[in-house]
């Protein structure tokens, strides 16, 4: 066959391949024949180096959420933010120390420029801790050096070394706290070799750590340069060459502007680091830092304990948009929406014989199918380990030839489902095909919708049906609500208060007196179904009931009671679901 | 340091790792050594592997405007689809052939299971083509084997040998097709090496390609299991046992179940790989096949021509989104709203250093920018390349200490910004605190942003004001406006017709006489900006006026009216920029 690609006509020649700006030849490197057997030290930064990079930082509430959140997953080393440059940042190290969040095992980075009135603020920042790693900094690397400091070899390295000495001063100050030293020489990835190890070496020559107490020599990929392989040639060189390498913990801290980040990280890893530096999620300056989630998965699904816990991904996916008002992709490695789906017939056919020979497998050893080794076409991991589930999703064709659940429910009747209901949805579905067989068509479709979701008041399949409801919103202060609910064969009337008339809502069903509702709302989405004044608005809402996560549907003209019906929608499939909710 | 870390309580011990699954074993490796110097043979699945994993599959109108997209880029090996297995890639592919769409040099691939019925059909489908490529495959691993198909390994040769024999006999039905063959081992990482290769060779054996007429041996990571680093040990171990290597051409098709496809691909690659079959972004099944567009613009970065034209890479996202109706995150390689913005100060200066010293390096030697090599920090290519831009992002700090102005501008305004227009807008205010240095009050930031987006009629600073509009919709049929405009000093009247107003809108505005004007809608959002009767909409559009993209703003208490001013307000902003709108 012919070979018929042209050239592009992009202008390539403008870009200077890496091995012509920095040389690293490590012909006998020894990490290709090593493998992952143990997690390395993480530390999360995604309260410094995320936030730095988000267009709405997080406020005080959110960064709390953030560090709590981290430290109940395991993570022990935290960057906590960059006080000197911010006094939000001061401010928020300042309340995580007066306000005791940070528990005896973890400690509190802070990151500085080697710069005399930063260094001093930044002491200041972190009196009082039990324990902190100082991360200082400069930037190393050639184009650097050239356009932005305009210093040679020695002048940045008198930057590091000046650095170094007035953090060994100031440490004096505050002998209550038990300090670490991080150093990075910035733009690693930009830096010739033997001038970084040199700069790394009179810095440790400086701080003078022990094996008792180490300091850290961290090797940024501060803009991802080439494939992770040649990143890993780099650091077994630095490995080889650091000197007091006992003393020394050798740290990784990716970016991963070529898409290869988790690589970078993981072959670095296997070439003698120690330490690796991330954000749930990725995130980070342009593209982000390397992604703490896929990593320890990656590790999970290797039969290695990644000492961190991953058991509610959807919980830590929710947190950290939450905290990052950016949103985790639906094909994200291990957390996105899609990621535990199967869309092709073959690949549901061989997940389901992949499943059928787990049990039979369980049934003839006396096992639990939880005892067994994992071994299903397609699924990577159990969904389950991480609180997920399996989805088939179906393919719904209409006469068009165009097809979809979520492209009929919008074209056919006007509902624009959130994608993990959309996905939720086409399992209902699925579930209905299997038994059924054949194809399903859109008036199927939407039967199956409204038995679903949307209960036709006649049938009264669902424990509650929402009668009347009157809300009191007053312009300053809390509301007020007050519902008549059909529970089973009698009515009953519940009042309750809270910022909005959801959070009212839900505070009344906690309220229903012998049978409290225990509600969460996990994600909400809303819309009008037709333009014009008789319109009907259709609301979406997520909730955990019980120990079940589940959605609502709820159609109604006013938005408040297509709300609330919503959350009955949910309650109702999850006690249908078996689920107690509330014990009469 | 103590290294606290704990045991995470995960069931990490159902897993069995890779190497006891799967040996791989080339101590004597070449690949760490080599450098990707030139582009591979490119195939692009999208219409294929990427539909197959969407909620709602491409329907034709999507499916011809990705593969033109992808004809237009270069791509010139492109799976349309799975004809025997789905009717609308049955038909899909018929409306190529019969419609005139695939040029001379470009080739279409077809996907099809070794089954008789089913390669038959395949045939059908491709029939009148001038060159097709008949991909056919059998999934061979060790965990399907024996839960899928109950088959020793002799059992699943037969069913490969059986395919490759029925198509080369079902070639002879369509002589005037040249037919190139691709066969895949599916599930390729989960099978042992020795086996892959021997029902590989006994394919080739079969199918009996020559240098001049070579079949391709497609290597497919279906789930991606480990290291990046291990699939290229694989890869370099196959090309070695491959039978008639110069009659085969190598290809990869990447998973991304651990966020290294990308690694892989370039690993693979470096290891004596042909061809890598991705899709744009990365779609497809669970996590998605390898992004196409991150291997290729790596490539560009490295000053390696990809052979495909990146040169609008927001058109090219625009079109995939539409495509698979599934966002591209914020932070993907390349492609994502954020890649090409700077949040901290110290990224900011040396972003702006490194311009100052390109301006001054072409001043000194009497050449354009664009002939000297690049090199700016934090930017790994010049954002003009790929049709973006450079944004510097300003914080905002209010009182409260919360910052941001996607922040302040939501809850001090109610305006909820796209991201996109955040970003423009965070340049615009950038581009004010340069000017006038210090911090941006929550006061200033909103005369800022209505001095740009929502001028005072009164100051008169846009070309356009809308006066008055009167819309027309039947319920069956094209709505028709007719609006008054300021249009500098004088009133006009403008009457266009549409699929709805703001389409009928832009009809009229091509219409004024001596001086249309050529705008095309690329982004819209609307959203209320409170509740109750009194309400006012707030309509975002991002325009193409010109040669420039950019954001308008209208308010208004229509929702029509609203959408309307926001194009007038990007048509004005365009005009401010010096762009030529509409000659007078």
């Amino acid at each position: 066959m012919i070979h018929p690609q042209q050239p592009s006509g992009m202008p390539f020649r403008k870009y200077q391949p890496f091995h012509e700006q920095i040389v690293v030849d490590l012909p006998d490197r020894t990490w290709p024949d090593k493998r992952i057997e143990k997690a390395p030290r993480w530390c999360a930064v995604d309260l410094r180096d995320g936030n730095q990079a988000l267009i709405d930082p997080m406020n005080s509430e959110r960064k709390l959420r953030m560090f709590k959140m981290l430290v109940k997953m395991g993570y022990k080393e935290i960057e906590v933010g960059f006080p000197s440059a911010s006094q939000t940042d001061y401010d928020f190290v300042r309340e995580l120390i007066e306000g005791g969040h940070i528990p005896d095992d973890v400690t509190i980075q802070v990151l500085t420029q080697c710069r005399d009135h930063l260094v001093e603020r930044t002491y200041d920042a972190i009196r009082g801790a039990k324990q902190a790693i100082v991360h200082f900094y400069n930037s190393t690397s050639v184009l650097q050096r050239r356009v932005v400091f305009g210093l040679d070899q020695d002048g940045i390295i008198d930057i590091a070394v000046q650095g170094a000495r007035l953090c060994k001063k100031l440490e004096e100050l505050i002998p209550e706290t038990t300090i670490y030293y991080e150093y990075s020489p910035e733009s690693y990835t930009g830096t010739e070799l033997d001038f970084a190890v040199r700069i790394c070496n009179e810095v440790i020559d400086v701080i003078d750590p022990t094996p008792d107490h180490k300091m850290i020599i961290n090797l940024p990929a501060t803009v991802e340069m080439i494939t992770p392989n040649v990143y890993a040639d780099s650091i077994e060189w630095m490995v080889r060459h650091l000197d007091r390498r006992e003393s020394v913990v050798v740290s990784l801290h990716p970016h991963n502007d070529r898409g290869e980040g988790v690589a970078a990280a993981e072959l670095g890893y296997l070439a003698g680091a120690d330490r690796i530096e991330g954000c749930l999620f990725g995130n980070g300056e342009r593209t982000g830092n390397v992604d703490l989630v896929t990593l320890g998965m990656n590790m999970f699904s290797q039969g290695v304990d990644p000492q961190i816990d991953f058991s509610n991904i959807d919980e830590i996916r929710r947190t950290v948009e939450h905290c990052n008002q950016l949103p985790v992709g639906e094909r994200h490695p291990w957390g996105g929406d899609l990621v535990f789906t199967a869309f092709s017939g073959s690949h549901q056919d061989a997940i389901k014989k992949g499943f059928e020979a787990m049990e039979r497998e369980a049934t003839e050893s006396g096992k639990g199918i939880d005892e067994l080794i994992w071994g299903v076409p397609y699924l990577p991991i159990d969904p389950h380990d991480v609180g997920r589930s399996y989805e088939a999703v179906v393919r719904v064709n209409s006469q068009s030839g165009k097809g979809g659940v979520a492209y009929i429910m919008k074209s056919e009747h006007q509902l624009d489902l959130p994608r993990r209901l959309q996905i939720e949805f086409s399992g209902v579905v699925q579930h209905g095909v299997d038994q059924d067989g054949g194809e399903v068509s859109p008036a199927e479709l939407w039967s199956t919708f409204k038995d679903e979701y949307l209960p036709d008041p006649e049938s009264r399949w669902g424990r509650f049906e929402l009668i009347n409801v009157n809300v009191d919103s007053p312009v300053d202060g809390n509301t007020t609500i007050e519902a008549v609910l059909r529970d089973g064969g009698s009515e009953v009337t519940v009042k309750g208060t809270g910022n909005g008339p959801i959070a009212a809502f839900i505070d009344a069903g906690s309220r229903i007196e012998g049978a409290p509702v225990d509600v969460r709302v996990l994600d909400y989405a809303e819309h009008a179904l037709s333009a014009g004044g008789d319109s009907l608005a259709a609301a979406y809402v997520e909730c955990a009931v019980g120990d079940r996560v589940l959605w609502g549907v709820g159609i109604d003209p006013s938005i408040v009671t297509a709300s609330l019906k919503a959350i009955v929608s949910a309650v109702n499939r999850a006690e249908r679901d078996g689920v107690v909710v509330g014990e009469r």
